[in-house]
């Protein structure tokens, strides 16, 4: 039986107040079987069974895992699922089987970010008591309500007259660009004929819809280490191969490298840790970059443009340096057919005042790995926004979202997955 | 009873092996109180007894204390050694009333480096088993050596002819220039009429005295923090107030301050810490640093530099900034009187191959404040240098001493003390 | 009568043997004069009277002025053009009166850049005898081309049933964005009903056309000064305030001006000139930059960067500085029932294989502003870009035109012009 | 006879207005042999007699002489000067024979600085009507002074009992540390036996005298180029690579290069020249810059380190770069002996308020060049710093002297010229 509004947001409470970051998600996976279960859902893959292992990335160090695994027993997270989840295989994929119509999909994401949750009586969480208990964990880019609203769009496809077969993929590690590629080489993403990924927000407000995502940016997440040589700063900083020094070159110079004439591109130094103590040169940094760019080549470039700064940059101070892929997502855009069918859907909604068809995304997402999977299988994919009055950005401290934006999001994608279950989009529709 | 070279050695292996950290000097007190009551002295001043608490700079926070001070415990530390030195206030004063003659001080220094021990078996400590047993910390500027000098001078001076009081200081926290303030500014330091302060290696070999150091550097170690406005780094970059960025041009244009007609000057970014995640323009930076010069006023004017560096790179990037002095050292200069008495003690001694009577120090050292107060009461000091075959460079990872230099500095010191006793230099002697 | 391909080509080949910079196009006014009398159009408005003098932005100095002045007196420039430019009012303005119908106006640019042009036997120009006689000149953006292409899009409306006028801009100092708004806010323009402005090249090969160009960059020309205090670099380094410094620290962190949310930005410093010698800390430095955006908010957003980095660059060594704006153009967009009109024409000849309707236009120009009146005056525009093979990029040494395109855009314009007259496209025509 | 106050501050004011740059001084060296001819000395090499032509460095090119030899011979340059000096070869040899004494060298130079002289009432040379007639050059560091010194000193040893053989060299181009070597590798240097170079200023004020100068600065003048790709800055920027940014990047960088702990260093980029306008990706820069070191093997390091600095910035844009030597000069110290003979002759005199046996020198001179020929013949040099009170620092546009020091360093340098061959000094003397 579909969810109230009341409900959906008092499930998306419960997701927020206990973040978890990504490949960590042990408890968030615990309680989602809960929820699985309970709407008895036909089949149930959780972790490992939902997962290729190896195609995951960025995975955190095992200290990281544990810790968090640890967190989520105490927090009472399943033995069951923390066993399935073992060594950071977290996710669930949840299939309804409901006919012989098309197979859809649907990709909400699960994980949270290392963001200090604002605690002041202006921020709503804070105030009703639902803030991160997790301190430096927040749910700051709106996947606790994605889940409540993957949950709902279950629920409310149950009460549907759907023809075909729903499988809804609740993935870890979005934010690290880590899970997208490990859940898009599972046979059930292999299944999909028809995909839709959503997203809250993004600057778009309660009440409006856009129908389908194009430009997402394709991304590579990268460390690097600079190695030099320590020495006394006072007596001798001359015997030292300053490895701060390096960094400060690299930094200046990597948001340098120039424009590009073909699109958008964009590097971020995001993270920085160097030296031991102000009297000693150091020898060691180590730093945590990003590229993108408007398309998959683009990105590249990016990298290879960043991969030489680096390198001189350490070179100009007697250093060496190592820069790693940790990891990566490709472009894909939305398929304009299936786009024109969740148009047609917002369209229709009382509580959509305003509907986009089309809309540039300037960040990143995995899912694109999922959508070029069904694209690969001859599916159509669309990626969705749900608009929702957020008073902070993504990824800072005061975000939050309108939960009254949780049912448009779910009477969208039921009436969307009913919809293309009555009449399958085809390919060469009109977009 | 004087002690054997090897009995010298044992104990600085002892020392070596359990290195801790700037005030937090808990066992290595512990031990010298042990040390110091086997000896017998007429009196000792133990953590706060020895101090001027006030005076303390560049105390860690309270956890790293805590920390160190349960390792201490479990280590074996006494019970009321630990509660004399209770939050950071460590450290020990020996006195050995020896008749009417002048007072003779001598300065020690007891503390670590944050340093990662080497463990090839090319480094001594590691293949003769007295490796650094905490981790990340090491006596890597051999002040484990400084103790037992101090400890055989005691034992040396018993068995001698001297007349007149010593007093050993044994300093804790020289390597974050915290330490020297605070004892300098007790009865203890403002009784002795001749200081000798005492330093192994620093690039000398064994078998060479360098019988008073001159030109010290006068050192300010400072903390900052730059704070801006996170964004998303793909999404918004141009929302952020990038404290990485910030970072970057700062430690660029640091390095680049312009040396100095007057002197020599010194600059170094030690350590920085930034940002928490790639695709998140960063909000906070901090970091830390160093300014030195070869006068007092140099020093005050990279300071004054440094600072308008630190406040434009944050300005230039829209984040606003802080910079705080954690400590400082003086300049202070041995006394030509006091030196020629060291020197013709070197040159009759067996093991002295080479003495230099005068040598520049191109290090900092927060003994001045010592040499300082001596010199206000009208007495004389001398900073010496004893040599000391080491592999490694300070404050490196493949530091060592020669443990031979050990009973050279015994020898060179006790002599001197007792040559003070039997014929007190005077200002205006021949320097 | 309309001009032959191989005419087209030798009138193009003497514009290019000399090339004059931006507000020194004398000679080149002077022929332009010679041909349009030749053609005997039926009103000419040379120099001032083609130009509000006060519009004119980034006219050189004096002495540039009246080198250029002299050169092209010596070369043969007539005395009455020479007088109706003088001071830098270079430009003619050609009306051909056809009848009653709409008002055409087409919109080409005369000058020149400061590039050193190829002289290999590959280089056509070169190896044909008409590279640039005026060293380090040359006409490296094909606007040479541009002059032959309005020449002969006169002749062959001439041939034509045009009815209406035709108002032909020969626009000085595109380069430099100076002359645009000179013309633009003169009657000549105010009276235009459609306008055509067209390019060769771009990227563009022979045989293609752009119907409508879009997304022209806004741009801003600036120009900076830091004022230090020199000082001896041996004796006193420290006396200095390093406008050599300040420049590094400028440049460095302009072009890491973080890239913009809502489009393409650019930014680039393309001069600099500091200092007197090797060992005299620079009080002064000069520099040329330029800023662009994807709209004028953007340029605008990037020029209060780039003010705050000047600033603050100069101050974090000591300095001050200005940054003043040499010149600007605004973004204006193709209108697309012209767009249409013209796309259509294209279509229609046979030396045209491909048509592109739109195309994003990476740089900038300043015909934006004529545009902008247009379309104040309730009027269409479009941007057209005829494409050219050319070997070397535009302003660079070995760039050059497929003269075969000359012919293709004479067809094109005088065929467009002849159609507007016919049936003159509405606002509200479908794009 | 001897030249009264008034005589040596005309003939010095003479000279003030007429600077010449470096290898330039044909004016100069044209009036030098005028005044040389009147006090009727027995020997005069002039121009390339005076030199070793192939150890000249950093002559500026062909263009830069042929001007100042035009302005020169314009101004009254004698013919047969010219054509000795033709092609840079200026300066004047002076030999005075006056018995079978020792041969005593005296070294001034002869060179102006690229200084706009102030013109306000409070700089004298512009207020007393003697300011540079040759804009844009200056005596800004008081080698006008330096010849008034070395004619007068001439004429007061003719007065004096002298015996023995006095030369005098009128050194060019030492402010590029270009005349020192080509003067050294002549037969006149290799005969001196004694030799005394003399400086004004220099921080000390009227009636301060230096008896000898140690530690000068070895120093390095260096060109450099880097080279890239050039672009469109607007249309694609990618595509350039920016000798600009690798500029930039290097000049913060060569500031960095770290302090050493043997001593002293400096490093300057004093002038930069690169692109050609603000729209274009540039790709062609050129500087000038010098390293510095207390030592010859300290200036090398720098060397060294300025080389990679150069060729990283360069790496890090995809640029190639180039960096010459123009012109060394090495350490040399003034000796004991020679020193003390001076010193005794300053206390002798009555202008002298204060002598000061040794100093520091800040700066570098190729004077050392000479001094290394006479140490190498077993010959004894020292050179001397008459102070002079100046209102400007050196190599500023209100530098000036006090003429009354023109007078003491006359009377010292001709009393110590007659000392020495009453009573040659021997290398073994006290010092």
């Amino acid at each position: 039986m579909a969810y109230s509004t009341e409900q959906l947001g008092a499930i998306r409470r419960d997701f927020h107040r206990y973040p978890e970051p990504s490949w960590c998600e042990f408890l968030t996976t615990s309680r989602l079987v809960d929820h699985l279960e309970d709407l008895d859902v036909d089949e149930l893959a959780v972790g490992r069974q939902a997962l290729d292992l190896e195609a995951r990335m960025a995975v955190p160090d095992e200290a990281t895992l544990t810790e968090w695994a640890d967190r989520a027993r105490e927090a009472g997270a399943r033995a069951d699922v923390l066993e399935a989840t073992a060594d950071g295989a977290t996710g669930v994929v949840a299939v309804l089987e409901r006919g012989d119509g098309p197979t859809v999909g649907l990709r909400v994401d699960i994980d949270a970010l290392y963001v200090d949750e604002a605690d002041g009586e202006d921020h709503t969480p804070a105030a009703r008591g639902f803030r991160s208990a997790n301190e430096g964990v927040m749910h700051a880019c709106g996947h606790d309500a994605h889940m409540a609203v993957g949950l709902g769009t279950i629920a409310a496809v149950q009460d549907s007259d759907f023809d075909g077969t729903l499988i809804v993929f609740f993935q870890p590690a979005e934010e690290v660009a880590g899970g997208g590629k490990a859940m898009a080489e599972t046979a059930y993403c292999g299944a999909v004929d028809y995909l839709l990924a959503v997203h809250l927000g993004l600057d778009h407000p309660t009440g409006e819809v856009v129908a389908g995502i194009v430009k997402p940016l394709a991304m590579a997440h990268l460390a690097g280490e600079i190695t030099g040589t320590d020495a006394h700063a006072g007596k001798a900083p001359n015997r030292g191969d300053n490895a701060i020094q390096a960094l400060g070159t690299l930094i200046q110079n990597a948001y340098a490298i120039p424009r590009h004439e073909s699109g958008s591109t964009r590097v971020n130094v995001g993270l920085v840790e160097a030296g031991t103590s102000s009297n000693i040169v150091a020898d060691r940094a180590r730093f945590e970059a990003e590229v993108r760019g408007e398309t998959t080549a683009l990105m590249t470039s990016m990298k290879d443009r960043l991969d030489r700064t680096v390198a001189e940059a350490a070179a100009m101070h007697g250093c060496s340096a190592s820069l790693e892929v940790v990891s990566e997502s490709p472009r894909a855009d939305s398929d304009g057919p299936l786009v024109g069918r969740v148009e047609a859907l917002a369209e229709g909604l009382p509580a959509v005042e305003s509907t986009v068809r089309w809309a540039d995304f300037g960040a990143s997402e995995d899912a694109t790995f999922l959508m070029n999977t069904v694209a690969e299988g001859g599916g159509l994919a669309s990626y969705v926004v749900v608009g929702t009055d957020h008073p902070g950005a993504h990824h800072t401290a005061t975000f939050d979202v309108d939960e009254a934006s949780l049912g448009i999001a779910v009477d969208l994608l039921a009436g969307t997955v009913e919809a293309i279950g009555q009449d399958p989009p085809k390919r060469n529709d009109a977009g």
